[in-house]
């Protein structure tokens, strides 16, 4: 058993459960979770904004702990490792994209780490990283480098991999300038890793108070993007555009910021329409409006590499179980810089767990 | 001076006049004329559905001639050489877009065939091909292939390079599959190429009459693109999808049909805005929308030389000068298989030239 907390309806807000977590099979890791990150998902999710959901439902995708024990086939952990998960904890691991190690694009649809049907453990709704526990199959697991804070680590599961995998994909490097609209955990974390990668950052903001920060996260230039005249200065100037607005929002003037063959990649998923594309827009440079959904479990774990090795992480304001509430309406606020962790040792102590 | 047909208003529709062409300048080609395609932008053009024009505007390029003579410094053309003019006649050449072969691109803008502000030659305003003769920059100049018959090769200096240059982008090759949306000037050729690059194609069609005229063209497939259950058949099939269609459409179907790291490259530009790309679409497969113009002039060649290896030219109904009006009206119905080419030998003899 393992304690947690979890939405029980869309209206109920999170509130402490127990969860029955299934022992170990041959391939799967038991992690005693340190630390989870709070994505928007998270709120979307336990509010049955996204679509109906079956409850009790425990978010959380941003998972880090140690290895408590595992199956007997398992040889890459061993109890005592320090390890993630991210946003997916299975998928069918037989069609293109997963051969490809592009498994959040299984052709049979990836199995998500709450809210997930498991078709592996009996059809069962996967329940996420608010919790004490969880257990996953070896495979849908990385390892956490030793020299990174393990709290600011669970961040870069989601929010990390999610901007590390459309930066690598567009080949950024040394020269190149990167466009990053938003500054919330995805665009902070876009910030961090383009300037590893040896790009030149423009932020885009709609808000002169982000601007220090921005400055302060290695921007080399702040746009306000409601300035036409400074929208205007950025004329064909940027190569990728990582834009993390989940709000509707008109991309076409930042489509006139990127050079010929530029592209921009939308992060973030408005409940609502956008305002359309003009195609002259794209046409008149060749350029690309593209989107992506976290990475591959290889990516995910060659994102904390490269973050162990620039010493990267999530800039994170830690909450207690008891705060979560209080977290949840401070995200929708935008009220947060830039990532809220949960430590999962302000969970209460199921009872069964108590009386064993 | 040469005999030409073009608008004097908005509503004029097409009239006989008479150009005054310059004379070539040191870097200049004179070319007799003996061929033009009419491409919708010529229609779109001279009735100024696209902007105020200045008239009286000859429309035209998709030119085929023979070079008449040519300026001291020309040295890769000679009198008699069959040439070819496509959609621009300038550009800066000191951009990185032209630097690059990108004139399409150009920085400082390129210059059209016509309706283009000649800044080279003070600032004239360029005229087309429909006409007896033009004098271009030798830049701008492309060598028509021997044993491809002029008349056929007249729409591929626009239809066929516009359709050429994002199949190349994307490298198409043997075991891709490309999807061809609509069936005109643009798509026909888009089959054609396609299919001589070593890509199996599935062409996208409202019209269930197009069905046996695209399997003619080397077509495999043909979908009904409002049947819902072939367009579900089509799910996650295609690597690259041509749009050809200038009419609005919705995009999101056919983002469906496409494979992870799939684009669809949109080349026809409505004149009213296109539904709403759901951003979702893309994310969900790491798709890209994107869209190009024409191509470079070195592509362009590349364009010829690859139709002259591959015996490709244009399905054509050749058309005189007073049947010009006529070919408009039809153009805009869609009643044509697949392009209408001006035989300039029908133009009036300028009536000075008669006196010379």
């Amino acid at each position: 058993m393992a304690a947690a907390y979890g939405a029980v309806s869309a209206e109920s807000g999170l509130v402490p459960l127990t969860l029955a977590r299934r022992a170990p099979k041959a391939d799967d890791v038991e992690i005693a979770i340190e630390f989870c990150g709070l994505c928007h998902s998270d709120v979307h999710a336990t509010r049955g904004e996204w679509g109906a959901q079956n409850y009790p439902l425990v978010p959380g995708h941003e998972i880090v702990g140690t290895v408590n024990r595992v199956g007997s086939a398992v040889e890459d952990f061993a109890p005592g490792d320090r390890v993630g998960v991210g946003c997916m904890v299975d998928s069918c691991r037989e069609c293109d994209s997963c051969l490809e190690g592009l498994e959040q694009y299984c052709e049979n649809g990836m199995t998500g780490t709450y809210g997930g049907k498991d078709s592996r453990n009996g059809g069962a709704i996967t329940q996420g990283g608010y919790s004490s526990s969880v257990v996953v199959d070896s495979r849908y697991v990385v390892r956490v480098p030793a020299n990174l804070d393990p709290a600011a680590v669970a961040p870069l599961l989601c929010a990390g991999v999610t901007t590390f995998s459309p930066l690598r994909h567009f080949d950024v490097e040394e020269g190149d300038v990167v466009g990053v609209v938003g500054l919330g955990g995805l665009g902070h974390m876009a910030v961090k890793l383009a300037k590893a990668m040896g790009a030149a950052v423009k932020v885009f903001t709609t808000s002169e108070a982000k601007v220090p920060a921005a400055l302060e996260l290695g921007a080399d230039e702040v746009i306000l993007s409601r300035d036409e005249d400074a929208m205007a200065a950025a004329n064909r100037s940027i190569d990728l555009i990582i834009d993390t607005v989940a709000a509707p929002h008109d991309l076409n003037p930042y489509f006139r910021t990127l050079r010929v063959d530029g592209a921009l990649f939308q992060l973030g998923l408005p409940a609502e329409a956008m305002p359309p594309v003009n195609p002259r827009s794209l046409m008149r440079r060749r350029l690309a409006y593209s989107g992506s959904m976290i990475g591959g479990i290889a990516e995910t774990q060659e994102m904390l590499d490269f973050c162990a090795e620039h010493n990267l992480m999530a800039d994170i304001e830690m909450v207690s179980a008891d705060q979560l509430n209080e977290a949840y309406r401070r995200m929708v606020a935008g009220d947060v810089k830039y990532r809220f962790v949960l430590d999962t040792s302000t969970l209460q102590a199921p009872a069964e767990e108590a009386d064993a």
